[in-house]
């Protein structure tokens, strides 16, 4: 499993000054972070969706495009996904209704 | 980097038929695909606010919100996590605008 | 003001069953709900990042394409904007944090 | 149908710089337009859901909700209504897929 987004991770961080004319990384880092904000966002939508018209192969699809994109805006914030991750187990660490409420209150 | 996801997905299949009054993860699948759904949405909402407003603490929060929410959605979907990485892995194999291309037209 | 949302109404009527090679608006109903609501996303999230970057010019052109893909979408599920604008003066009776609490908890 | 959008532009004008425990727009106000911009987000992503799942009353409240936090945000950025009731009056004397061609192109 770590592979994969631990590939990814290096993959976008090659790519992201290469040539936008054949690299889509390199494309959207040309059109700046409120554009990959933007793809970020339309992806979620596209997930939503997705997730509620309750086609499988559709979900998995539009989850590794948010993924991705996810991934592309982290790379041109300069946040590792590691820092991500460690947040994750920082919560996990905390359990039910209580990892939620260190989380935020809503 | 491939620990926190699988430990997180483990973590979310034992708790999403516990008891709503004391985990999140369970209370969120009570409510629904649609509450979930719209969590997802939400968070990519203010990981988009957090990536613009430079705060890159506030964007690790945020992604790890997203990330985490999108995991749940997934499970109240039964889609692996490890579907989604395959189809990233598969997309990993194309390179540059190939990529984009084969992913979809925009 | 009035007659512009009118007007955009009645012609979204009109065009909605047009031919989707000539019309923007019957393309999109040609492509289904899922489509429209999937535009309603992603302008929302250009609205919410134009007010962000503090551009107002973007903000009038991205709110504009906000409202218009909004009433695409209740036209679609044959929702009038009226009901919407009533609903929107029944809450105006109420008051300060009071409407919130009639609106929704959260 | 414009007096409920003139009359809603006018009270939230008045409530904007309003006690914010008493008022629900200068309590939006007072978080700041990061938390303003988040909220129409989150009305668009419950517009969309509300709009899959057919409900129709849930698609008014929605969409009231989201046109309602959309001109609070017009409001925050100081952006009447009356410029995106005007932009759209523009496009409207377009037509067809001319119109989508000049909006812009997707």
């Amino acid at each position: 499993m770590s592979d994969t987004l631990a590939k990814l991770e290096s993959t976008i961080a090659a790519r992201r000054h290469a040539d936008p004319s054949t690299s889509y990384v390199a494309k959207l880092n040309a059109r700046g972070v409120g554009k990959i904000a933007q793809k970020v966002g339309e992806e979620a939508t596209e997930t939503v969706i997705a997730a509620l018209s309750g086609d499988r192969e559709e979900l998995v699809g539009e989850a590794a495009d948010l993924l991705f994109h996810l991934m592309v805006l982290l790379g041109a914030r300069d946040v590792p996904l590691g820092d991500v991750l460690a947040e994750l187990d920082r919560r996990e660490g905390l359990s039910g209704i209580a990892e939620k409420a260190a989380r935020k209150a809503d």
